[in-house]
Parts: structure tokens; C-alpha cells; sequence
């Protein structure tokens, strides 16, 4: 039986594997990124030949989720549960594609954290004997989440420097208790994060919102596990983008902590030398599609052995901040490992 | 160790108690319900001295989860993981709480369905060996909802025969392994919803959007036990109003099942007999504030010894209903029994 170490982290007892994997892109930037050749799908065209977008991004996240159910040769009933969000409103890319795939489904809304969130409690219920096979997904889309969050495309907006563009992609991991695939990729343990707000309601500045919840959970991960930042070959944020990843350094360092050259961000990293790109990217489809992309695949070819991925969210309401509120950020980590 | 019996129900191997509860109402409707006796908080001012609906409900939120881990002389440090969400967009009222609180944090949305959500992956959380103490807690606000979904109230838009009135609540449960009450309330088993879209797209018809998903969820629960109706004293929906209750009946007698006279809807009890009540109530407060007012305390006074608790949620999507998508809809049953 897996069990709660320290005040945020649970240490699974049996390996939870990572049998299927899927990311998946779509959209000019995603296609010319460095790291588009580790996409299992990419597309050029962002409205999927759907009629908006926001029904493009439900294809996304349903295209994402039976890719990795195919991969390790499942099929849809062999599902036990389905856990799952995006960003937009009542969680509709996940909601509409849990009604699809007629697999029972828990509902998560992590903001752009919802990758670890549904791979941390996912492995939970795979631990603890309640599943033996766990669908864990995401999605977020560039247009959805302009029209949503900020400014209507059509204006044509500039960026400020301190903004972040939204991937367009998804990903999905379904975990299991049998290594089905035979890549030996297992979650050990994972450590939940604590909400905090610490003075940002900015929505083009959302690196900085997110950096401080984001420094806590690692210092919470290496405070119940009693390990350093030396324990892993990488420390993969999920998009905190350049600004907010100087941001953690410096909060790392005020602890007396270094995470000594092995940090990534995979907001920072995605749109790298990208036409226009201010400090990076964001969205739940940003780390989802690095884990399940370059990450994965690098572990596959040996290029390292273990991580820890802490994607982040910023959940960022329209409403809150108007009325003077700051945004309330989480962040959730899981330690990834091949064994054996 | 818990296990997964049949395609969407989970049975507890332990018992995992609701050691804590707490519910909570606002306003003139809440105060004058026939069931306000049986709320441990009622307060007249559905504004709680705040400046904004959104700050109250925030309010409401905290107040009702930290009530329901005073009722069992823990503190907030003694709480391993918090489960909520609520209607709002970016599950803010949950999200500040959390940042309140300072406890881990899992996000949820199944919209008026996060009652029974928070309580089945809770409990697996519990019988896992993950937690000793998991807070699950949500909340709904009328002025909030309707600001969001609906109408602002300041245009007085009439309601139309289907509608139903969001309660302004909150409920929460102190779930732990150790009875720390005394109360003998025990959580047994629970079955995770499928999500179904079946042809309503109607904001002020979400009793009839919902009853399908319900349907679906307790006919599973059934199947997968083994057991009828007979075997609970009470099968309690959450807000399926009178017209959605009725389509629960006639969907339920097709498959040629008869709930007995056991069914009871929180949404069609709440604000019975008051004024310009439609199809009765809805909101993820009305089946929290119930389920931890009047049903728990009935049991408690020995009225009856167990239940099948089944709140129904409805992803309503103002964008994707504008886009001519349905609702999709979910419905998450728990098993509640006081033992010995």
C-alpha cells in the first residue's frame, strides 16, 4: 500500500506505469518548434477542419487520449477511469471527449498543472487498487484561450513582454499496473502543491504568478523525501517561460537551493527562437505535450534516467480580477523514473 | 485494499468515515426552507459583509470546509489533501480557500456533481493508504451563478417553467480512517459517471439534461453490486428539480427498474412551497448543504441507516451551448451508511 511521507508527498508502494503515451500539436508555431520531431502528431491546421476552435481542441484532447490508450494496444473499455481538464470553462475539451470515449471520468481543473495533477491522483487510484489501467489527459488551445482569458483575436492585440502564447497540443499518459508497453517508465512518488497568490493579477505575466507556488512544491518535494536537487538528472517545469524560471532560480536560492544546471521548462522551451515569442509558452497543452513528446522519448533513448516534472498553474478568472483579487497558482510534482 | 467491482463502481476495504461535516446557508430562500433547521450555519445576508457575490461565496466556502474539520477537533495542519471546486469559472471560490487554508490542493469540476466527486476519489485516497484526513468541500452562490451562466439579475429576466434556483451553500466533509466523531457514518462504495450529452443545450432546463446521466450512473451502481433499489432506506439525487426527477422515473422504469418510493431530490426539496419556485433548486451547494443538513443529521437521529447519494452535475459551456453543442452532463453515486 502507498503512503503519505511528509506534509505533500505520497510514495507509491507497487510500480504505476506509464504504458501509453500521446502528444499531439497543431498550429505553425508547434510545427516549426525545435521539438516538434517528438510529437507522435503534429498538424498544421489549428481548426482541425472543425468549425471553431473550440471544437478543434475537444478533437485534440479526444485524438491525445485514444492515442495513448492505442499505444499499449487498450482499448477504450479497458479504461477504469479517465481523469482530465483543460482551461476553458467547465472543462468542455475534456467533457465532451469523457462523453466520446463512454469511459467514467473524474473532472480535474489544475489550470496549466492538470497534467501532474491527473498523473498524481491517477497513480493513487492505480496504488491503491481501484484501477488497473487510469486515463490521464489535457489540452489547451492558442485561440480558445485568447477569446477566453484575454483579448478577442480579431483585435490583434500586441503582446507585452511578459506574455506567454498558448500552445496548441494535448497529451495523455495511461497509467497502468503492468509495464503493457515494456518501456519501463514508472511514477515513484509525487508531491501536491499548496495554493498560493503572492500579489500578481496580470494575465500576461503569468510566470511570475506561478513561480512562488511552483519553488514551494519543490521545496516541499525535497523537504518530505529528504533528497537534493542532485537526486535527478532533470527538473522539468511545466511553463513557467524565461521570466518566471529566472523567478524560481531566485526563490530557490533565497532556501539556499540550486537546481544546479538540471532545470528545463518546457515554456521556456518550446517556442525557442520562434518569430514574436516574448517569454515563452503556456497552457495545460504546453507540458503535456513536452512530457509526452522530447521528455519521454529522451528517457526512451537513454538520454537520462529520472525527472522530476512539476508542471504549474495559474488559475487565472477574469471575474477575480477584475474586482481587485490576485491569481491563485498551484503546482503538482511527479517524480518519473526508467527502471531497471 | 479497495478494489474496482464491474465497469464504473469502486467498493472501500476499510472503512473510511465522515468524521466531519458542515453545511452552510445564505439568504432569504435558504433561511425560510422547511430543512434550514438542519443547516449548522444560516445566515441572512447572502453577501456576507463582502463587496462582491464572488468574495461572499469564497467566504462560504472556507467557513463551511473549516467547520467540517472543527466538528472533529482537527486542525487544518491535520488535513493531508482538500478535494473541491465549485461553479464558478477557474474554481476560484475553491482555489482561495485552498490558498486560505494552506493545505495540498486537488482542483475538481463536475459541476453540481463535485459533492459526491470530492467524496468517492477522496475516500479512494483514503483507503489507499494516502491520507488519514481528506477535506472535501464545495460550494454554489445564485447571484454568482447567474452573473456567469445566466442573466445578470439586475435585468430581472423572469424564469422560465423549467428553471431552477441555485442555492446559495456550501457543504463539506471531514473524511478519515479513524471515526473520530463517533457518528459510525462510513462511506462503503462508490460508482464513477460516465459523461452523456443527450440533446439539451437549455441553461434553464437542467434537470431534464441531467436526469440521463443519473440514470445511467445508479443503474450502473446497481449492476455492478448486485443489489436493487430495496437495499437502501434512501436514494438521494442531488438537483434534478421535479421535471428532471420525473425523467429520472420514466428513464429508470424503462429499464424496468422502480426506485420504490426511495427517491428523494435535494433540488426539488430545498425550496419547496416558497414563492415563485419553478422546478425547484440546483447548484453544487444544494446537494452539499443538503446531504451535510438534513440527511446526515436524519441519519443520525436514526430515521434511516443507508444511502445512495447521487448529485448530478451539468457541464453548462455559455460557449460551447452558443456553438450548438449539448450539455454534457455526469453523475458520481456514493454509498453512505452508519454502521454498527
Amino acid at each position: 500500500m502507498g503512503k503519505k511521507t511528509g506534509k505533500q508527498t505520497v510514495v507509491f508502494a507497487k510500480n504505476v506505469y506509464i504504458a501509453g503515451h500521446c502528444s499531439l500539436a497543431a498550429g505553425k508555431y508547434e510545427r516549426d518548434s525545435k521539438y516538434s520531431g517528438f510529437f507522435d502528431i503534429v498538424l498544421e491546421d489549428d481548426l482541425l477542419g472543425e468549425d471553431t476552435w473550440e471544437k478543434a481542441e475537444h478533437m485534440m484532447f479526444k485524438t491525445a487520449a485514444l492515442g495513448a490508450v492505442n499505444y499499449c494496444k487498450l482499448k477504450t473499455g479497458d479504461v477504469d477511469f479517465m481523469l482530465g481538464g483543460d482551461l476553458l470553462n467547465q472543462i468542455i475539451s475534456a467533457g465532451f471527449s469523457a462523453a466520446d470515449l463512454a469511459v467514467p471520468f473524474f473532472g480535474l481543473y489544475g489550470a496549466c498543472s492538470t497534467m501532474s495533477e491527473s498523473l498524481l491522483v491517477g497513480a493513487m487510484l492505480v496504488d491503491g487498487g481501484f484501477g488497473e489501467n487510469v486515463l490521464c489527459a489535457t489540452s489547451s488551445h492558442f485561440a480558445t484561450a485568447e477569446r477566453q482569458f484575454r483579448m478577442p483575436l480579431e483585435l490583434g492585440t500586441p503582446n507585452t513582454t511578459t506574455s506567454q502564447k498558448t500552445v496548441s497540443g494535448a497529451g495523455a499518459c495511461l497509467l497502468s499496473k503492468m509495464d503493457l508497453s515494456g518501456e519501463k517508465i514508472v511514477l515513484k512518488s509525487g508531491t501536491a502543491g499548496i495554493v498560493m497568490e503572492m500579489g500578481i493579477a496580470d494575465a500576461n505575466d503569468m510566470g511570475a504568478a506561478m513561480a512562488p507556488a511552483c519553488a514551494q512544491t519543490i521545496l516541499a518535494h525535497f523537504e518530505d523525501t529528504g533528497r537534493d536537487a542532485a537526486y535527478y538528472d532533470k527538473i522539468i517545469t511545466g511553463d513557467l517561460g524565461t521570466f518566471g524560471s529566472r523567478m524560481l532560480a531566485d526563490l530557490l536560492k533565497k532556501a539556499d537551493f540550486d537546481l544546479m544546471g538540471r532545470h528545463m521548462d518546457c515554456g521556456a522551451m518550446i517556442f525557442e527562437g520562434l518569430p514574436d515569442i516574448k517569454c515563452g509558452a503556456s497552457g495545460c497543452g504546453c507540458a503535456a505535450s513536452m512530457l509526452n513528446g522530447y521528455f519521454i522519448k529522451s528517457m526512451l533513448q537513454g538520454e537520462f534516467k529520472n525527472m522530476l516534472f512539476i508542471p504549474t498553474g495559474a488559475m487565472l478568472s477574469k471575474t477575480s480580477t477584475l474586482q481587485g483579487c490576485m491569481i491563485p497558482c498551484v503546482a503538482h510534482a511527479v517524480e518519473i523514473e526508467r527502471v531497471g
